[in-house]
This record gives structure tokens, sequence and C-alpha cells, in this order.
């Protein structure tokens, strides 16, 4: 018994202990100074930080191309690198006029020097060179690169080193050389479950930059509406459309291509097939499959899959697929290929129709005629199976957030999308090694309370504030902006449900 | 094996004409017309509606209040009648310009007449009366009320009467009786946690109003942070709010109160105790007890609970409680009761201090010397646990919504709540037997779209779309609204999936 009582003792007391350290550094840490500044997000790839404190003058600061540089000198980095310079220059400073402090007397920086040593080209692509380094000392801001991608890169990097303190922009010594671990670092977004206005994909854009990522995986049309207005069959959506106005112009369809390119960012369509095509069928019925629930009654169907049987169901894959080909300037579309129901074709084989000219592959999808396999090849290499071999490894390109939107809208996508996706982001964007989700955490914090400072209302991680609170639905003459430093998040107190258990199994041990 | 056959041919079919009968509704659905238009939520208790449509011109059509009446004649009255008819006034039509079409040559409607028959407090309480009706027919549109607040909600439901229809605003011939089940019917908001912002909050009452809430709880301090900012012991929000700026003054508190008022909203204020006080203790660590883990070490200890052993605990208590019924005016206020932690208190009696002047009752609270019981009386009585005896139902005075803010600010919280607290307010308005969720969809679907229209960003039901998408983001100049006809909520296949568990269990029986 004795040994028993002095383990229970030995337990509660750790218990208390740890139940202490849990409170004290549990609300010490809500309380302390020690926030994360200047961070930046995603981590790049080798960053060092000095305590050299340089100011900026927001009258003052330029942001500079380098004239001798192909930032200036090829049209083609220059039209992305001013546009860049543009909105950056925004960007870069936000203390409100009347909290800021004077500068002078500090040590400031006057520019930052943008140079480009390659040439760059009009659309970004999977093979794009997005480094840079930037170095900021005594001699002032420097950013190089090889490409106006790097560029804005290394932009975005800039802009985070800034950090507020007392009324002041101010950033540190630093030296930075970075690029991407891996090429394409994408969101999807289904505009098919909900349509989300073409103001809000731009605006969603812009969340992207904010993280470097690269790709925007446009779910376009699914089951529930086909909002994409294709010239060749107006019908698709003239029929298939929620409505007549829930629709994405061709026009609609190149202010986001365009925008998008500017940030450094492909677009790649998706058009799913053959399944999950029924919005197809309210305008063309006959690309689909009549599935027929019983021989028995041959006027009684549905509308399933794409009918493979049909030379027409391929001339019209391809006539639209060209169309879509000329609009989206990626050299990639997705094809889909999710949850075709076997089920439909399979009794039409039993009563009716034989199959044509189609190879059904072992994964649900479907062998395009020989047209097509170069658009499907890259996906079927890599794309359908959990890596497991290093020589599988070495195929991964890269990874996506994908939001699918049967739950989502407008209403509340960017909340559920960020800063999750945040994580992604570094995950795709950092050295594997980059993976301590503790240290990570300030840098998060302060992450998603720049976006918020930037018109993205990324949601909270926890019991927490930020300098900037989400405001923008105010309207109302009393509106404030709250501007203080931010907090940095709330940490759980595991060890201490973990004694709790050593107590619990302690208790049971002696008592049995 | 003969029967067996039987079975799964007979089970096979079914399932596929299951299916079949699946994808045709859910689909039609998603497509029909069928949607709802001009209903009401919550559902009024007694609501006929006729076929015979009424038009109104927005450029004429008028919300006049009954000069004879309480309405004009009663300044309490008229004080919340002209503030509402001017913000209803903005709410009945919302049409742009360029979409409309007229109606002239239409049977149309030129006012709605708001008759309040008795007087009027200047505050409402638990025992208001907030029953009305609504007559709209060929003789007019009448709206009758006892009083101001039930002049509120019937404009509410007025508003939701009115419907777009290819470019006109209709209304029904309508005779409508209605009151609440319930008098309390609350929500719930953290402002601990994280900081709301003074707009938001008041923004969330209008969202409040159209949903016929009336209690806006307002659980406004906790361990994390202190926001309250008190006249009398500065130092708490001095000290305990996450920052100077994150906190609410006592003119912040009465702007609160007065919006609320006028949307005929208590305000109901809670500063929870003896738990839950961490953050006060930044400027007033003398009221809170010290836990010491060892009686070893007496220089360790970390703060807990109220120190109830001490009377200047409760002198504290007692001048902030009279600073805050001052400030807050409803008769009533929540003191918490939550999470108190007693292993403090034991090992404080344990090692050091002995309990004066507390009662500790068996449900983690504390009974406060006499002078706060009448205020604690409403909570015990009914608030601590489920009734379950029709005595105990009896006392049941409604409910609330809580959403509790660890992982919500305002960049999440108008989605995560609505339109989920719309289910709740209709569940604490609308008889008992309004209870048909299928039923209820469509009603859901339209009030939804309807907050969206408003500018609430109330979140999706399941793929859908709505006349006016949010869009509020947006400050970019190709800005378009999407108008058109809303869609309801795409069921699920229940059915379905019932006949393929048959099926199962049928081949498995047939197996075995």
């Amino acid at each position: 018994m004795k040994p028993c009582l002095v383990l229970l003792v030995a337990l509660s007391l750790q218990a208390a202990v740890a139940e202490w350290s849990y409170q004290t550094s549990w609300y010490e840490k809500a309380r302390q100074d020690k926030v994360a500044r200047g961070t930046v997000w995603p981590q790049p790839r080798s960053i060092d930080t000095t305590s050299v404190r340089y100011y900026l003058d927001p009258r003052n600061f330029r942001l500079e191309a380098d004239s001798s540089s192909a930032a200036v000198s090829d049209p083609e980095c220059k039209e992305v690198v001013d546009h860049a310079l543009s909105r950056y220059g925004e960007l870069l400073f936000w203390i409100p006029e009347e909290d800021r402090a004077g500068v002078d007397g500090d040590e400031t920086l006057d520019k930052l020097v943008l140079t480009v040593t390659s040439g760059c080209t009009r659309y970004p692509s999977l093979e794009s060179d997005e480094s840079y380094s930037i170095l900021v000392s005594s001699d002032g801001a420097t950013l190089r690169a090889q490409t106006a991608w790097g560029a804005l890169r290394g932009l975005e990097t800039f802009s985070q080193l800034i950090y507020g303190e007392n009324g002041k922009h101010v950033v540190n010594g630093t030296s930075i050389s970075d690029s991407p671990r891996f090429p394409h670092r994408g969101i999807m977004i289904d505009t098919a479950r909900h349509y989300l206005p073409l103001p809000f994909i731009l605006h969603h854009l812009d969340a992207m930059a904010y993280n470097k990522m690269n790709v925007l995986h446009w779910h376009i049309v699914d089951d529930q509406a086909f909002p994409f207005q294709s010239t060749t069959f107006p019908d698709l959506s003239g029929k298939g459309a929620y409505t007549r106005k829930h629709v994405y112009t061709p026009d609609d369809v190149s202010q986001v291509i365009e925008f998008a390119r500017l940030r450094g960012i492909r677009v790649i369509p998706e058009f799913d097939s053959p399944g999950h095509m029924m919005s197809w069928g309210q305008g063309h019925p006959e690309i689909l499959t009549r599935c027929y629930p019983t021989s028995f009654q041959p006027d009684i169907y549905y509308l399933g899959p794409a009918n493979p049987a049909r030379e027409t169901t391929y001339t019209f894959m391809r006539k639209l697929f060209e169309e879509i080909r000329e609009l989206f300037a990626d050299e990639y579309f997705h094809v889909g290929g999710d949850e075709a129901r076997f089920q439909c074709w399979k009794i039409k084989e039993a009563f009716h129709i034989r199959l044509e000219g189609a190879k059904l592959n072992r994964n649900d999808g479907w062998e395009l005629p020989k047209s097509y396999l170069p658009l499907l090849r890259k996906e079927a290499d890599g794309g359908e199976e959990d890596p497991r071999t290093e020589a599988q490894k070495q195929l991964v390109i890269g990874g996506e957030a994908c939001l699918w939107a049967e739950w989502v809208d407008s209403t509340n996508f960017i909340p559920r999308m960020w800063p999750r996706a945040s994580a992604v982001a570094e995950r795709l964007w950092s050295p594997q090694d980059v993976a301590d989700s503790e240290a990570a955490s300030p840098r998060m914090e302060e992450q998603r309370c720049r976006m918020v400072r930037r018109g993205i209302p990324a949601q909270p991680q926890g019991p927490s504030y930020c300098e900037y609170e989400w405001n923008i639905l105010s309207q109302l003459p009393n509106y404030r902006p709250v501007i203080t430093s931010s907090g940095p998040r709330v940490t759980e107190g595991l060890f201490h449900i973990m004694f709790l258990n050593a107590l619990v199994l302690a208790v049971v041990k002696c008592l049995a």
C-alpha cells in the first residue's frame, strides 16, 4: 500500500505543478510581446535576419526597377514588373497617417532596386523560374530575380519584412535566397455548386499571391450548373447555368486569366467528364447516356455520364475542348475523370447499345481517342495514386488545396480557405524540413493578421487579436480602426492532460 | 434458392428505380421554379395567403403610422416607430432601378398603415408584448400591434411578404396573426476570446432583428481579455484588455444598447465569475485566489478563481456590479458561474486560508451574499438543468444560440452563426408543431438569400444560388450585381441509401 501512496502523492504534485505551469505559460504567452514581426510566409529557403533596423518613410520610399536589366528592357518583363511595383507600392505601408511617427534622425532606407536578369515570357508556366534574392543592408535594399515571376515572389517577401513599431515602418537587415520546392502550388475553386461572382475570384487571386500560390485550378462546371458561356455551344450555359446571369462570359474568363497572369498565377480550367455532366444535359441531352432502370419501360430513363458509344459525343467534346484551349492560355487543362457511374453504361450494354470506340481504364476514368492523349498523360502519370517509392516521389510536381463548394460560396469561402491554405502554401514552397508547427505558429499568426489587414478575412487560430481587426462591413460613421500589435496563438496544455492520464492509470493500478 | 433470387431481383429493381427517381427529382428540384417567394421566417403563428397579387411602386409606396394611435401620440412609441418606419422603408425594395418594371395598370398597394394600440416603454423587457397582426387586401395593408415592439416584429414580417417577379415588387393578399412562443430569444456573443469591433456588433443586431431575436447576451469579458472599460476600476481594462484600443468604452456600450433598443432587443451583459476571471487579475490580482501547487514553496503560485475568503472581493464585485447595473439598462444581468476550479480553493484550505463567508453550491457556482440573490434567482430556477417534467417545462422562458469565440472573430462570425441561428429563432418564436424541416427548407433558403441581399453574409445550405450573391468585398470597377430568382435547396437521396442497405442485407441473408 505504501508505494501506492507515494506514487499517488508524487503524481498529484506533478499534476499540480503541471497545472501551474500550464496556467502561467498559457497566460503569459497570451500577454507577452514576443510576437512575430516581419517574418515571412512561406518560410524562404534561406534567410538571415540581423538586429539592425532600417526605417522607411512612406512619403519618400520608392520601388524601382533597375533600368539596365530586363525588368525594364524586356517588354514582357516590364509589363508585369511595372504592374507589380504599383501594387506593392500600396501594400508596403499601412499605418494610418494620424498614427505615424516621423523617421527623421533614424537610419532610413530610400528604395528597393529590382533587377531581372533573364528574359520573360508572357504567361507563367510549369517551367517558370520563381527564384529571387533580397539584400537589405546599409548599402540599401536590392531584389534580384531571373524572371518577372521571381520578382513577384520577391516583392511579396519584401513587403512582409516590413513591420510596424511605435508608428514607424521598420525592416531589419536581411539576406534572403529563395526558390520554391514544388513548381505547382494550387488552389481549386468550384464555381458550379455555387456561383462565385467575378470580382470575388479576382479578389481571391490576391490572397493566393500573398501566399505565393501560383495555380488557380478552376473547376468551372459540374452536375448542378454550367456557368461557362461557350460560343460554340451556347445552350450549355443558356440552359445549364443556374440563371442567365450566373454565367462567366469569355470576357470574364479573360479577365481572370489576365488578373492572374500579372500575379504569376496560371489558370487551369477543369471541365469534368465523363461523370458530373448532368448540367450539360440541359442544353445537350444527346451527349449523355440514357440510363434505363428497367428494360420493361423504354420511355423511362435518366441522364448519366457522357455517352461513349456515339461518335457525336467525341465530336462535341473535341469542338468544346478546342474552344477552351483557345480561350484559356495555359498549356494544360484538367478533364476531370471523377466518379463516372459505370452502372448506367452496363445497363445499356445489357439492354440496348454496344460500347464502341472507348476503353475504360481501371481508375473509373476513360481514355479518349488518341488526339487527346497528350493532354491526359501528365494527369495519369502522377495524379491518381499517392506516391510511395522514391521514383514516384520524384514525379510529384506539387499540390493543391481544393474547396468543393456544396456548402461554400462567397459568404464563407475566404475564412474557410484561409489561413488553412497558407499551411499548404508553405508545405509546397518551403524546404521539406520546415515542419515544426510550434515554431511556425507565431509566423502564421502574423501572416493571418497581415492578410486581414490587406482585405482578406482569414479566420483566427485561437484566442488572439490583430493590429487591424476585420471591419470592412462597417458603413457606420463611428468606425474606428483598432491598431495594436498582434498577439501569439495560445498553445494547449498537453502536458496537463498527460499527467492527469498518468494519475488515473496509477490509481487504477494501485486499486487493482 | 429461388425465393432468394426473386428477392434479389426485386430489390435490384427497386434500387434502380430509387436511383432513377433520386436522380430526376434531385435535378428537377434544383431546376424548377417552385421556389419560396414571400414566405416568412420565423413562421407566424397564423398565416393565410391568397393568390391575389398586389404590386408596389417603390417611388410611391408609404409606411405610415396611424396618427390616432399610440404609434404617434405616445412619445415612447413614436420614437421607436419613426425609426423603424425609416429603416424598413429602405428594406422593402431592392430591385435596382435599371431592372425595375413599371406597375401602371396593375393593382397596387399604396401604403401600409401601422397602428399601435397600447402604450410603450422606453426599453424592451421580458414581459414585453410582441404580438401583431397584418392584413393585406383590396382595402389596403394594415399592421396592428399592442406595443412598438410588436410593430417592429410586424414590420419585419411585412418586409418579408414582398417578393420580386419580372422586375416588380409583389405582395399577395395575406392575413397574419402572430406572437412568439417564448419571450427570451437570444444570441450570445463572446468578445473576450476575440474582440469584436463595435460596428460589427451593431451590424449583427440587424441580423438578429431580421430573425426576430430579442436578446443580446453579451459575454463581454473572460480569462483571455477584459475589454470592458470600467470607470470604477480602470485597471481592469487598462491592464486586462488585449491592448488599449481593444476596449469597449461606456459610450460604446451605450451605443450598443441604444441600437438594440430601437430594434426591440435587450442587452444582457455577462461578467462571468468566480471562474474565468484571469484577465481581471492583470489589474487586480488581489481579488483572485492564489493557487499554490505545493506548500513547500509559498512564493510560487498562479491566480485562480475569485477569492471567496476575503470581504474585499465582495466589496469589489458589488461596486463593479453597481456600475454595470447603472450602465446596462436591462433588469437582468448574467453572473456566469462557469467552470470554477475548486481544486485551487481546496489546496488553499489545506494549506493556508480558511474559507469564509461563501457557500459553494453543487453546481460549481457560488452563492453571493443575500444582496445579490434576486439577480441570481432566475438563473438558478430554470437555467442549470434540462427541463424534464411538465412543471419544469412551464418555467422555460426561451433560449439562446451561443457562439464561443476561441475560433471566431469578425472574419467568420456571421457565416458561422447564420443561417444556423435562424433555425433557433424559429424554434423559439413559432408554435411547437412547426417542426417539419423538409417544408421549412425552401423558406430557410429564401430567408438566407434575403439576409445576403440585406448585407448579412449567411452561408449556403447546399448547392444553390441567390438572386443577389454576396459581393460586398468587391471594390473593382467591373462589379455587376447578379440578379436572378432564387433556387431551392437540393435534397439528399435518403431512399437511395435505404434501398442499398436493404439490398446488402438481403444478399447477406441469402448467402447465410
